[in-house]
């Protein structure tokens, strides 16, 4: 196979993103869309030159067209499409959060494996050089231990009737934001938090319009974060080493087509960089910059070599485990006022 | 009285600050200096232009000459002195934090309305115009409900055998620098927190060097925090509402002589600022400055005003015993990983 033959699951906003890539990416190629509406199904598939259309997912599923399946339905119907699309010989590439359970995480990642396809979450961040490279300083050692970190992702939705607001269907800014601060912090500080607190704001529909979490590591590395779909639009990352600093305007390379800067303070000496009030220049500061992102291009591209190049994923399945026992755990310490241990990682799955 | 003779309690280097707002002010000099050494008191006293020195503290404590005596001892000292001289009839402005438990609250207090003399903790960011200006906007309602904060004070300490390391002397990143954002969102939320959460990185002497707390309110609000003495520096705090925020760039205003910059961000309509990589115009972005700060100046005409003209302070006994007891609370979540309630403050002391 040299291209990829996609097809969509849905016709979520989240789509558009994907579909541009796609289009200027030359080994993908869009083929089928599916919706529950064979018209609205068509008359998507004209708009975005599509050539198929199908109005039951089934049909999308035993398809022989179709290579490779973008789901973007809402979070509780990840698990059940993904299994049935694996279970036809599709690779899948599945919105975040992957789903809302352990044990549909590992189911999916048992039919992928039985079927021998790529299951990857589509957790776009990862995919960019940003978060390589930050993970790669990191682990250099040149900021020191790393002591704290915080993030930021909040926006505010207009729409009451947006499924973001449905508890039943993994709705809250915990699983729709929340994941891109704790599968960051994984990629970077490559260690799994032990420990989760929270609290979270519940709003009329029960579920958590705003969420400040705060997860511990056994390497004493803290991480605060909140996250929200209830207070002006605001993005940001810091990771603080003994040594230096990082801070991130753009973190989750969301801002489609804007420019990224990393910030860098580094101490001029081992010996300290003064007390407080002292002078600024003890610290030696530089940026960088990524230019224009367009983290779903990376994204696409990603998984192409995944599933052409049979290339290592930068977030595994396990990651994306991980990424959901940690939710998990941040949704219960926001229930219960209570610090919650976070569970050892299960062993790695087999990837194809 | 329309003058006030200050005396100093202690050689230490926070000292120099308070020595250039008083010899700056037309309301106060310098007129003592004790030390435990007479030559090193004489020394200073001669060096920062002091008529008398005094090799003990009680002989400060019963000069005739001195009506207001500045407490830089450190932690661990500051009750007992406190209470010696509110007996001996000094007003006196005592460094933060205060002390270190509640019982010392209360001997202090005690001891102040019993001599009828002003007992004032230096907290010296409560006596500038920003602050009061941030909690007017917060009370104004402009931002809506506050739903989250988040704040830093990291510095590098060089010295390893600075006496912020001791145990004993009421050392640690939380005591020193961690009552700035405690005492900070004190006065400008004017809501009491009711939880505690913290972990801390533990140094070899046993103390904090560094410390990320969590508190929690009754209306929801969150406080995120992070205080260190052994990361670059780092200073900053951030309020954020459902319909807009602040960011303070020298929120504890303790960088001398430097101007200082509020930025706000305020939702152009009631039905939100958009959904996640719309249009950021959809903020409404302003910032204004203070100009060159100088919060130690600002402390010292504070004091001149409780003193010699009745005003009421910004800062009450109330509320520092307040602050002792969030931190004594986070210490407590910090060494048990638990979340910790905080209990109901005290009836208001009298103020004279």
């Amino acid at each position: 196979m040299s291209r990829l033959r996609w097809g969509l699951l849905s016709t979520a906003r989240i789509n558009e993103r994907i579909i541009d890539a796609v289009h200027r990416s030359d080994r993908s190629e869009l083929v089928a869309v599916a919706s529950r509406d064979a018209q609205r199904a068509k008359a998507y598939a004209e708009r975005h030159d599509s050539p198929s259309s199908y109005g039951t997912y089934e049909e999308l599923a035993n398809s022989s067209e179709v290579d490779a399946v973008y789901i973007s339905l809402p979070n509780h119907l990840h698990a059940e499409w993904a299994v049935r699309l694996c279970e036809a010989g599709k690779h899948v590439l599945c919105e975040k959060p992957l789903t809302l359970s352990l044990v549909n995480v590992d189911r999916m990642a048992q039919a992928a494996q039985e079927a021998g396809v790529v299951l990857q979450e589509a957790s776009a961040t990862r995919f960019h050089r940003q978060t390589s490279d930050i993970a790669q300083i990191v682990s250099s050692g040149r900021l020191g231990r790393i002591v704290f970190c915080h993030a930021t992702f909040e926006f505010t939705l207009p729409a009451v009737a947006d499924i973001r607001l449905n508890t039943d269907m993994g709705g809250g800014a915990m699983w729709d934001v929340g994941c891109y601060p704790v599968a960051f912090f994984q990629a970077v500080l490559r260690e799994n938090p032990i420990s989760a607190y929270a609290r979270a704001v519940i709003g009329p529909t029960g579920i958590d319009l705003a969420f400040s979490g705060f997860l511990g590591y056994e390497s004493g590395t803290a991480v605060q974060f909140t996250v929200s779909m209830a207070t002006p639009m605001a993005r940001s990352a810091r990771i603080v080493g003994e040594l230096g600093s990082l801070e991130l305007d753009q973190p989750w390379l969301t801002n489609m087509g804007a420019p990224t800067t990393v910030r860098q303070q580094l101490m001029r000496s081992a010996a300290g960089a003064g007390t407080f009030g002292d002078d600024p220049d003890q610290l030696e500061v530089s940026t960088w910059d990524y230019g224009p992102s367009d983290v779903y291009f990376d994204e696409v591209r990603g998984f192409e070599e995944l599933v052409l190049d049979g290339a290592q994923s930068p977030c595994t399945l396990s990651d994306s485990r991980m990424n959901v026992q940690v939710i998990m755990a941040l949704h219960e310490a926001a229930r219960t006022g209570r610090e919650v241990s976070i569970g050892s990682p299960s062993p790695a799955y087999g990837q194809p």
